[in-house]
This record gives C-alpha cells, sequence and structure tokens, in this order.
C-alpha cells in the first residue's frame, strides 16, 4: 500500500435524514463522499473526502459516449452491539480490479481503497440505519473522464465512492419472487464483458426487464448468449437450484458474474456438508427435475437481497411452482446465517466481517 | 414536429480556433452545444443552445451506472462554393431512436432535432474547417440522468448536440491498413445491443482493440459471437469484400451495426451496377477466395473515414494480402464519389445532401 493520506473537507451542512420507515434503495445519499482521479502522469492521485456534491464533467467526457466505467456494491451493518461490519470488502475490490482488467481501465491500490471506504463510512456512522435489515450501501464506481471522443481507452479517470441508507430488502420477511426465462435478449456472451460489473451489461438488461414486469414477472431468468440453453444467472444475480437434496448453481464461464454472496453460499454449503455443484446447467435438466419432482427450491443470491427464492419460474408457457411457491428450508437458513453474520447476530466462522473503527480507518 | 423553439444564450468568450494542420479528431469542441431535458412529467422539453461547458451531474446519475446511453455521429461539410452539406442526418436521428428502443430510453422528435442540429451547426460555421478532407464532426448523444442507483429505467435524460472541427482522415491520401480477426473477444452477440449505437458495445471492443494494436494492426474484425466463424464488422466499421466481381457484406443479423455508410456503399454500387450480395459470410469462405486468389478488394465503411481498404488481414497465423496491400478501384471510386458527394464536389443523384442555411434553421 502506498503511503497516500485522505484529505478531508467536511460538509458545512450536515443533511436530514430519512426516517426508517420511508427508507428506499440508492435514492439518499450521505454528507460526503470519496474521490480519486487518474491521469497519465500522475497515475492514481489526490484521494480525498469531500462534501457530496454535483460532479463537473466536460460533455466530451468519454464515459458519457463510449461506457468506459466500473463499479461495486457493497454494504455496512450496524450490530446490535454498536459495530460497524463490512462483510468481505477485500472480495468487491479484487473484482473492480478485475473488472478494470476487462475494461482498460488502469488498476487502483485495493488495500488503500479499503481504507479509505472504511474512513468514509466512519466519517458518515451516523447515516448507518439501525432498524432490522437495514444497512448503508456503499456503492464505488469508476468513470473515465478524458475530453475526447475518440474510441480509445482513456488517459483520465475518477474514482468516487458514494454511501446511501437503505431500507430492508423484504419489508415483510423473506419472500419468494415469479421470475421468466429469457428467450429473445441476452445479458452477454463468453469473450464478451459479461464477467466485469461494467455499465454496458446493466443496460443491455432493460429491454428484457422491462418487457417481464409488464408480464407481472419480477426479475429475468437468463440463458446464454451462444445456445439459449444454459441458465446463466436471474436479474442481476446468481442463481442457485436444490435438486434431490444436492444445490446447483452454473458453473462461472467467463459470461457470469462472480458474485461474492454466490461464493459465500457456496462455502456455507460446504459448511454444512450439503454437496454443492458448479457446472453447466440446462433448462431442460431444470424442468426434467420439475417434473420428476426433485426440484425442491431455487433461489438467486446477491448484495441487495442477500438470498430471494423464486416461487414461480415461466418458461416457454410452462409454469413451474418450486416448493409450493414458499422458501424453501435451504434458502431460509442461508438467509437466516449469512443475515446474521453481517449483523453480528451469528458468529463468523470464515473470517468475512472486517470491522470498521476509529482506529482502523486512515489517519485524518 | 411539436413547435418548439430553440433558445439560444450566446457564448461571451469565442474560442481560438484550431490551425488546419493541427485538427485531430474529437478534442477540441466549438463555441456553442445544444441540450434538450426529458422528466416524466414534462417529456422532452427546454431545448435549448447554450455556451459549451462541463455539465453538473450528480455523482448518482444512472448513466455513471449502468451505461444507459446512446449516441451518433455525423459530419457537416463545407463546400467549395462555401455550402453546407450534411449527409443524410435523418438515417442518423433514425437510428438514434432504433438506438433509444433498445435502450429503453424515450423517442425523440427527429425532424426538431434535425433541425436543432441545422440551427446549433449554423451558429458555429466559422469552426467548420475547409481544407480538403476536413469537417465538423456533430455528436448527439443523450444520457441518463436520473439520481437513483437502482437498476431500472432513468426518469430523467438530457439529450446533448457537440461539435468538433476534425482534421482529414487520410493526410497522405488513401491508405489500406492491416486488420487482425479477433478470436477471443466478442463485441455482441444476437439479442444483445449490437443494433445500438450505446457506449457498452464500445466500452467491450476496447480490451480487444488494445491487444491487437500491440501486434501492430489498425482494427480487428470481428466474427459472430455464437460461433466465431461469420464476419460482422471491423474496429467499429462495417465491412466489405469484392470476390470475383461481386461485392459482399454481411447481413444485418441484430448484432451488426446498420452503418449510415454502408447503406450508402451499397446504394452506390447497385447505382453502378454492381452486384452487391448481403449475407451470412464465413470466415473460411472469405479465406478460401484469397487462396483462389478471387478476392479482390476489402474495405471498412464508416463516417470517420468514409471508405478504410484492408490491405492485409490476419487471421490465426495467416496473413492475407489483399490486392497487394493497395487501395482497390472499388474502394477508391466509392471514397472519390462519396466524399465527392459529401463536399458538393460531384452531383447528389440520391439526394442524400441537406444543405444548413440560414433560413432552413429554426428561427433564432
Amino acid at each position: 500500500m502506498e503511503e497516500w493520506t485522505v484529505k478531508v473537507n467536511h460538509s458545512a451542512v450536515k443533511k436530514e435524514k430519512p426516517k426508517t420507515d420511508q427508507l428506499e434503495f440508492g435514492r439518499v445519499f450521505t454528507d460526503h463522499m470519496f474521490i480519486m482521479d487518474y491521469s497519465v502522469p500522475l497515475g492514481w492521485h489526490d484521494p480525498r473526502i469531500v462534501p457530496y456534491e454535483p460532479l463537473t464533467i466536460d460533455p466530451s467526457a468519454m464515459t458519457f459516449h463510449y461506457g468506459q466505467s466500473v463499479f461495486e456494491g457493497l454494504k455496512a451493518y450496524y450490530t446490535p452491539e454498536g459495530d460497524i461490519h463490512l462483510f468481505r470488502p477485500e472480495k468487491n475490490l479484487q473484482r473492480l480490479n478485475r473488472s478494470n482488467d476487462r475494461l482498460c481501465i488502469p488498476p487502483i491500490d485495493e488495500a488503500f481503497i479499503l481504507q479509505a471506504i472504511k474512513q468514509l463510512v466512519y466519517l458518515d456512522k451516523e447515516w448507518i440505519p439501525t432498524a432490522e435489515g437495514t444497512s448503508l450501501y456503499i456503492r464505488p464506481f469508476i468513470i473515465s473522464t478524458e475530453p475526447f471522443i475518440g474510441v480509445a481507452p482513456s488517459h483520465q479517470y475518477k474514482l468516487i465512492v458514494i454511501l446511501s441508507p437503505v431500507g430492508a430488502y423484504y419489508k415483510e420477511g423473506i419472500n419468494p419472487v415469479k421470475i421468466a426465462v429469457e428467450n429473445q435478449y441476452v445479458r452477454t456472451v463468453k469473450g464478451g464483458t459479461g464477467e466485469a460489473k461494467t455499465g454496458g451489461n446493466y443496460a443491455a438488461s432493460l429491454k428484457a426487464q422491462e418487457l417481464c414486469a409488464q408480464k407481472g414477472f419480477t426479475q429475468v431468468l437468463w440463458l446464454d448468449g451462444l445456445e439459449k440453453k444454459y441458465i446463466e444467472e436471474v436479474g442481476s444475480m446468481n442463481v442457485f437450484f436444490k435438486i434431490n437434496g444436492k444445490v446447483y448453481t452454473p458453473a462461472l464461464n467467463g459470461s457470469i458474474l462472480e458474485g461474492v454472496t454466490r461464493n459465500s453460499v457456496i462455502q456455507m454449503l460446504q459448511y454444512w456438508n450439503i454437496p454443492v455443484i458448479e457446472e453447466k446447467l440446462a433448462i431442460d435438466d431444470l424442468y426434467q427435475a420439475y417434473l420428476d419432482e426433485t426440484l425442491e427450491e431455487a433461489f438467486g443470491t446477491g448484495t441487495a437481497a442477500v438470498i430471494s427464492p423464486i416461487g414461480q419460474l415461466s418458461w416457454e408457457n410452462k409454469d413451474l411452482y418450486i416448493n409450493e411457491g414458499k422458501t424453501g428450508k435451504i434458502s431460509k437458513a442461508l438467509y437466516d446465517t449469512l443475515t446474521g453474520i453481517q449483523y453480528g447476530r451469528e458468529k463468523d466462522p470464515f473470517d468475512w466481517i472486517e470491522k470498521v473503527t476509529k482506529k482502523n480507518t486512515v489517519k485524518q
């Protein structure tokens, strides 16, 4: 880690915080943000915490034109004891660098950025909500800012971290969703950017998501872009199926995002001695398991919902009702244990939690 | 066309214009830009021409996170008589709306935006360079500006048009390039966003482009994302091959961008009674034509270069030298005729030119 210090420019005003029962996702932001610049002579430089405020960016900045950008998403949680927890933040920063590599963005110093995130979270810790299931969402992102509209990697970037207090994902307890298999649109394909957390993947998903919402579904289940035969992801989550006592998830193949929750679920299942198999998973085989009555549970995994049980799956005019549309036992156990670790209610056998304390944030 | 009027706020300062011999592509911008906003209650509203200046945008604006953006590129040319020409601008605005549809961005009023572009170009007409091969590049783009980091179509957008004087693409006459067939990375796939002019496609292309430049090639030739067998595009251009007296280009298939120059080349070849065939084009068949000595010419087409002859094509350690690495007759004739029409040196049998005059711009 280089010897950087984060300059802090404290906000003169403290904004009003939203009431707990009015918390949404991603609409309200805290008093401060972290910024760091990249230029070709200087590399990454000038790390600073400043008041949350609009960015001033040239209209020719590359990010507006050619989508050279990456992002991450993680959360800070208050424990009942008043500790502040991050959940495996180093995994997000490792992935940010993998995304950077795919998008030709210069790598960041992961250890330093983690320190900077801790410092920012600690500074705005009054914004971390304390009610059941609430948290502070942390959004690091990098945009290409060179004022040049040629198609080439930018020579200038900004890394920014913003924070948003978010409400409980399940306001009335964990609840299964209705998913539709997407047959027309494709999220990405091997050799594309599917493994990277970059805007273009999400932009590409909007149309299918809009059409499926019109038909009353919550998310789409993406098939592979090559043969439209193999299961990839559900919405912006990874996906798991419990079939005949074993848990299956699509193997990472170059087009599936490597989720931190996905990895945690796999480790947790192994810890419980439940067989978990990562392999190519055909939608045909899933349907056969349904007909054979061996498809026991299905769920998505992601930072927002942690575990999102799938109660109904629609595919080519067939409706699969999974576990009678109810949350399965494994889904529930995973949800309870993972959120238990995140909120400090359960012990953390994997050393996944990183505490944010006054001591371990960078000296101000 | 709705009854809109473009408000004009004239720039107090007139920036210094670059010298003709220092003109590059896309680094210098004119004194003014056009902006129009979209919001859910108002729709597209407040069209205005303002001094070219940085945008002030919230760090949570969707465009920075989820890549929901589209753009276009076209040019204004000065004729020897002092007329200002646009080349088929309505095609760009039609495509902008097709891109909008794919990206869940509300449609624009094409006729009105064309008028606004003319008004902007006319206002900054002193920026149109007059030397051989130079022009004023016009970049309309739309970004999603809602301050919300949920994955969903934005409820707020900005449509912006900026102008950049650009130098001649070929400073020393039209010149063939070296192209490498890309076998690892993929630009897009059917069901993806390849038909749309959206940032994510260009972000996805950077890595392959960087690797091919390191090996001394100018551009990559993209194969289809499904079988990596069929030719799609070259760099950010469409591609044509003359084989045994006939001209072939990949048929539009859902992942190829429908280029305005591509369409113009097809029409021009038909006008000349040269057979032109749009079909699925296997790289294997192209190589066979090369071995048979029937591969006579190859060239890319796009707004920037108009025609970019391909002198060498590298594929799996094989080097194909096309037309002895020289610009072919058809390539040259297309380049001369298309640029001739654009600059008003040749007659325009297709009615492709749209003049920009004081009279036909919106009343100020």
